[in-house]
């Protein structure tokens, strides 16, 4: 499987966020990274770094002002003579507008962030960036013919909507990868999440698009992070009315239930005819994750990986969460092992 | 002036709030209340203590469901093991739904609020419950015959909206200051917000009446918490269409401009043909407050307190910010003391 990656990930490090009440260290960290990498080479996967897209490439799937808040807003946290994590405490939750970006730097983060565990830290552009690259890279090298790539996106992007970020993500590499998709000649693109968290950025983002589709397995958001979108009643609008299928799951949830939502949602992909598949690619479904409540067991990531191939699409594999066990290395190279035994 | 406090208030301490990055112990503690009692008694004003209301006659101002969550919402936490500050990391803003609360506590809270810098604790409940009955016990003594109370409140309540809590605040005093006057008579109340901060709460709870003008002189939500709300093109809507009226100021205003915004104020109160005002009174106006950036200094609160009984209307006055300096004592005796020669 070709593998793309960035070191520049490394960038976007010791941020810290809000956790139960409580201050910590990011979940997400660099290890995440270096962990898949590794296990990656043990594999003998080939790795590439990026091509080198231009800025106006984001505009495609995100707001424009926001793209350039986040390229400058921790030059303007220093301005006001702060560093370290970039953290918003007042948002436009209930109450409260939604329709203007106060002028100064704490309501501007506010306004486009959605929870207060997503810092940015000096670095945190540069990361995001090559991260969104990579995901873009691995489109354009299977609009070129490979049958499948995988980008080794870090940070995550899932999570950023059209003008918003949080959990962890800034900008939406999966979202990213599909619109590249689609603008090498893919008419119809689907997105199947199977990240233990709902994918609410990519649903945001092709809500209303009937030519992209977008699925997700995720534990429900009565419990689970983001709490205010996946339900199943969401079904896109507009023109992407059924362009979207929710499968939220309870806390707890194991490889049978799971696996049973993985076929209704590859059913969905079939009946959708898509041309292309984009997976943004969460290993924190597994037992072990130190955020996330399913019960999979590593034997079960190559049995994901088979049956993603076995529907036969040319994909791009994005990595979301997963975090910092070394069994993350382990599951993703599960994955894309038996992708590849799979399609070839 | 008649007093009307509760010793319950010290049920709401020890919380850490969410600020420029760090998490930092809330500028909002029980000295605040101590330094001004003690200048009050000082002063020799006399105290009472608040009536017992009842629960449901929050809900006049505050969505049942609302109250219901901020009174069980620490034990809920305490449920699932932890203890200490209650802060959400996750917020129905920008992108994500606002319709539904989800059924665990972590999504609830984040649900219900819009900052992370306004902690509950275990006494919260207590000791917000006995605030709100400082204020409408205060606004029965004026509608009972006494020309002006004032309830020294604590936590503040300006930013609690029909059923959201930020900004320190969880029920919002003067709202129900400005209900239990309308329900005891005066056909039409006027609500005159003097906090640094806007109301935005009260401007919520009343967004769509005509029967109460809310009015409020604060520094501008472009630079100001609570960002979101409290721009000058914001004048109440369907039967309260006009009944609202915002004077934002920039950074840095003096006495000069501020009283100006005072005088402008006055005069829609008394356009408004108001039978009684509730002033939500905070002093964070003043020059030495830790966390706000207007320049008044010792005068002027004696001459806001003139002013103010000038309009010749009952009264009651309910404490809202002012920050953990001992001259916030001073400043509020200095309001109260000359409201009442100006109004004697």
């Amino acid at each position: 499987m070709q593998i793309v990656h960035s070191p520049l990930h490394v960038r976007h490090s010791d941020g810290v966020e809000l956790h139960r009440g409580e201050l910590v260290p990011c979940y997400e960290k660099p290890e995440r990274a270096e962990y898949i990498r590794e296990a990656l080479v043990d594999a003998g996967h080939a790795f590439v770094e990026p091509r080198n897209f231009a800025v106006e490439t984001l505009h495609r799937v995100h707001d424009p002002a926001f793209v350039a808040f986040l390229s400058t807003a921790h030059a303007r946290w220093r301005e006001e003579g702060r560093d370290g994590s970039m953290l918003p405490s007042g948002f436009p939750a209930r109450s409260l507008r939604r329709d203007r970006v106060p002028e100064g730097i704490n309501g501007a983060m506010g306004y486009y962030a959605f929870d207060a565990g997503t810092p940015i830290v000096e670095g945190t552009w540069d990361a995001a960036f090559a991260s969104a690259q990579c995901a873009m890279t691995a489109a354009a090298l299977v609009a070129e013919g490979m049958p499948a790539a995988y980008a080794l996106c870090r940070p995550p992007g899932h999570h950023a909507a059209r003008g918003a970020y949080g959990g962890y993500c800034f900008l939406n590499n999966s979202a990213l990868a599909a619109q590249e998709l689609r603008d090498r000649g893919f008419g119809r693109v689907a997105v199947l999440d199977v990240d233990y968290h709902h994918g609410n950025g990519t649903q945001d983002i092709f809500q209303e698009r009937g030519d992209v589709l977008t699925v997700s397995i995720h534990g429900t958001p009565e419990t689970e992070y983001p709490y205010f979108l996946g339900f199943a009643d969401e079904r896109g609008s507009g023109e992407g009315e059924g362009c979207n299928l929710n499968l939220p799951l309870p806390r707890g949830t194991g490889w049978e239930a799971w696996s049973a939502a993985l076929d209704t949602a590859l059913e969905a992909v079939a009946a959708f005819r898509a041309e292309a598949l984009v997976v943004p690619l969460g290993v924190d479904t597994y037992e072990g994750d130190p955020i996330s409540a399913f019960g999979l067991r590593e034997e079960h990531f190559p049995m994901i990986g088979a049956r993603l191939a076995a529907a036969g699409l040319p994909t791009v594999l994005v990595q979301e969460g997963g975090y910092a066990v070394r069994e993350i290395g382990t599951n993703v190279a599960g994955v894309l092992g038996a992708f590849e035994r799979g399609a070839g």
